[in-house]
């Protein structure tokens, strides 16, 4: 993952333009991606696809000729959908234009401005401090024309109807944790789940942040409804802990499984509220949908120094912490593939497990955890429980509560609930 | 507010009688009150409105003829509903109907005898211990006769048949912050009301502790069920921090508005249970009424020592703190007027604030507090959310979330929900 | 109640046989007891009656024809329903077949097979080190044939319906807390029960444990319909606090009128949630049957050093402590006989509690305790709270809410509600 990471660091990627195609045609080396062109002038909703920005050079050039500020040395120094721009100016002319964070004097910011015509460069405090007053040419060759927005979709189909949804922008220029790490999970979690077998069927989307998941849900307005689980994916590759903001539903089964795989992962962890700001979850839990959306994260988004500057390079995000975060999600997915309900073929009292070599034959001592889990599972099988109910309820972690189901199935104690579990409450 | 506690302070209160009359007409100057009075012998329920008590003069004469207890200096002096009394008497006879304080002795307590018919007289532990055996005069030249209960109204009515119920006792003679302090602030909200549009009817009413609110409520039993939110104002002018007592119910709008206001207000505050034990919500909470009436206090009663002593005198309740208590009210009835559920009228995603300049163009950079009050806003607006409910939600205080909504409805991207919100338990 | 766990104490009993009978006759010496015959091989749900088993002696003799382990000192020194033996062997033969706690190693363990053909020895781990290699005679004299499963069953019937069940285990041998001192404490309050009247038929039930609940639900499946609350009593002798483990609902009117009584009684105390591990409340809390069954303990089972081993002793459960729990369950049977809902029959205001002499005359004074219970039960009695409710929302002990309420019922101030009450949740 971490090399993907970096293979990926140099595009110039936006809410459209090539850096986004780019992009995706290097994942449809991994996985199954299918991309999707939708005009620009597509309403979506509210909004309309926005024109296809591209950009070839930007550069500030001093009177000797020097390129001050050098798109081709990082591509954060042009705020993104910059127009195009051909002049020659002073120091203060060129100035409302130039940002920096005088804060974090080293970085460079990152800055959009899509939906207002505008341009500029971003660039370290220090090195705007020691801007003389000079006769500087400023080039900006970008083209802002009618064309497309581009999204990439990777659809897994499960021996079931129920789709569960993760989704990660794609529309940052080169900054690795937010989101190259996201982008980077998501495809070897697709990757992984593409060789086995499942019951829902996995949808990723690789969409530019807003503008992307609106204008995904305006096309799949039908297809929204069958999504049962969802996650936005993003920040999941620097050294924090993880981060979990919920739905906003607050109980929906997704938000049931990632707490319950956080608190028995090793590490401390932040169970957040949904709040209507971040990202595409926004849209995904807009109340004319309110789909059951969280995003999961490490370190939270506008929460650490580096975020949106020129220090959430490669070196931010590690191989390992990529890894824990792709475990995580897998684990999340083995809770939602076999959270189901069960009903305890034997209700009334006990089964005698004894008989059946499930039990320890010697009485007086201690019980074991799997036997434990066995006696949960019996008595919380009524049809009503499912199986993270019950290893909640159990204090147990759900292989546990899951592997004394399938014994159970295997001894004929316990068969497929009828309905789907009504899910209580935590 | 505190020159017109000083102004009633010298009137010599009871449940009935011409110092209830006077305090009303004083009010009368500056609120539209109505003066209802009910005569002696009118069932209220349970109870019989009692025969009027009215008091000339009241002493303790030692054999000097010099006044030793004297209800001119002090209205406290002499036991309320007493009943007359000329005799001479030893100081062992006098003994049983003299009150004081051993642990505070220098304060003249206050009693009442309202339902047994009884005298007495209060001094401070200090006098009474002075008191040598003597052949005592003894006078209490009080009248006890068929006459009226004496209450005030003060309706003023909004756009909506709503009401929101204020009452406060009148029956505490010399008594400051109870309960003056009530009276004082319940009549210049009223004033203030008097002067603006509102949507809920506001009714005041100052009335005698319990038996005046048994005989409102039994004399409006109809009207009552117009109450949708009730506050009990008293012990509003001294130093200490809110107290709120919630309704019966616990969880009605008025509970979760005070405590909306208190929450974001810079004090410490404490929000307590209902108890059927207190002032006149016992009435308006009782079973058959199950009104939604609270009660606001600063310091709560019976746990300050100046309580129902003449140490509740003037210097005790501040025009600060009145002034503050007063304002809390206000906020609590700014809630409660605009306490409305709306509707997203672009449920979809998120409508594209920028584009009408209600959102910052500048991408990459941190949320203003009142684009996040629009987001919630927008999020919740589902008909089912009241604006309190998201204020609590996204953790700001109403106004801003108000202020957000207005914007929305200005740029017609919300509308009044039809039915009235169905509100979520806190 | 000592003097008959020490009665009962050298008796070796198990899950069938003589010794169980032997304990069910001394019982009914206090209590009008009914003793239960279920013949081997009858089937109870998943299970089947066992053999009968008896002992009539056991031991190890070494070469010198000495004793070295002998069940007529200690009767845990048989596994429970070892199988005929008689045969010479080595010690390393023998080995296998003696079980010993090193980390304990004065104490003799406790042990069983039950259901599995089995045959062994417990020895404190000393002995054992002890034990050199010879030639060994080993003996167990017992049978194993078809017989009868024997509980007892003692049936108070009540003036309603409605039944209260309490279960002990009477399986093990010489072993106190674990269970004689539950044993002793249900036959107290049987008999204390049996000489008052009273609203619920009382069942109490002495069964072994697990396969004698199981025959017992599989024989009064609809009997166990009209239990409403049960408790399972167990390590009621110890010096340890009250541990409560709550019926699987966890919010029946038992669970919240043990946690009342422990809240209101003097020392600190436990309540744990319900989990399918314990005593017999695995069984009637099983999904088929959801009794609302809870287990009152001192220590927790499992988790005092003596548990299971020979210094469950005499010694290890003293009198007062016997008594103290006696008191306790006595507490919530008051709970369970008295709560009921009634209705104010002035629901509309208070009733005027002074004219009937219950409410103190001289007003400005605080309140007492019984006025306080008094404004409560008349407050809270709109037919949908129970008294249990009323002491919970009021913080004062049962007992006064239920003086309390006696009182307004001689003054025809309430009534008994009709229907049940509908319980609010704690």
């Amino acid at each position: 993952m971490h090399a993907l990471v970096r293979e990926l660091y140099p595009i110039c990627r936006s809410i459209t333009g090539d850096g986004v195609r780019q992009t995706l045609a290097r994942l449809q080396q991994d996985i199954p991606l299918q991309v999707h062109e939708v005009p620009s002038g597509t309403p979506a909703f509210d909004w309309t696809v926005p024109r296809e920005w591209n950009i070839r050079d930007a550069y500030v050039k001093d009177s000797r000729g020097q390129r001050v500020i050098d798109f081709r040395r990082h591509n954060l120094h042009v705020v993104s959908y910059s127009v195009p721009v051909r002049a020659r100016m002073s120091l203060a002319e060129l100035r409302p234009h130039l940002h920096s964070l005088p804060d974090q004097p080293d970085l460079i910011p990152y800055r959009t401005s899509y939906y207002r015509e505008s341009w500029g460069f971003c660039l370290p405090h220090r090195q705007l401090e020691g801007m003389a007053e000079d006769d500087y040419e400023v080039c900006i060759d970008t083209t802002l024309e009618p064309g497309h927005l581009t999204y990439g979709e990777c659809v897994l189909p499960g021996s079931e109807s129920s789709e569960v949804l993760l989704s990660c922008h794609t529309c940052h220029p080169s900054l690795c944790n937010d989101n190259l790490s996201g982008i980077a999970v998501a495809t070897f979690l697709a990757r992984h789940l593409a060789g086995v077998p499942h019951r829902h069927t996995y949808r990723f989307v690789f969409i530019p942040g807003t503008i992307g998941s609106i204008t995904w849900l305006s096309r799949n307005e039908e297809q929204a409804k069958a999504i049962r689980h969802g996650l936005v994916l993003t920040c999941l590759g620097d050294s924090g802990n993880f981060t979990y903001k919920r739905s906003r539903r607050g109980d929906a089964p997704i938000d049931a499984a990632v707490r319950h795989v956080l608190r028995h992962s090793r590490g401390e962890h932040a169970l957040l509220d949904f709040s209507p700001y971040g990202y595409d979850e926004r849209q995904y839990c807009s109340p004319g949908f309110d789909l059951p959306v969280g995003c999961l994260m490490r370190s939270h988004y506008g929460q650490f120094p580096q975020y949106h500057t020129s220090a959430d390079d490669p070196g931010f995000v590690t191989p390992g912490q990529l890894a824990d975060s792709l475990a995580t999600v897998l684990s999340v997915v083995q809770v939602l593939e076999h959270d189901l309900a069960y009903v305890n073929l034997n209700p009334k009292c006990e089964p005698q497990l004894g008989k059946r070599g499930l039990y320890g034959a010697m009485g007086g001592t201690s019980i074991r955890d799997l036997e434990m889990a066995m006696l949960w599972v019996l008595n919380q099988s009524d049809g009503r429980h499912g199986l993270l109910d019950i290893a909640e309820r159990a204090g147990l972690p759900f292989e546990r509560i899951h592997e004394a189901a399938r014994l159970l199935l295997q001894h004929d104690l316990l068969a497929p609930a009828a309905a789907a579990p009504s899910r209580a409450q935590h």
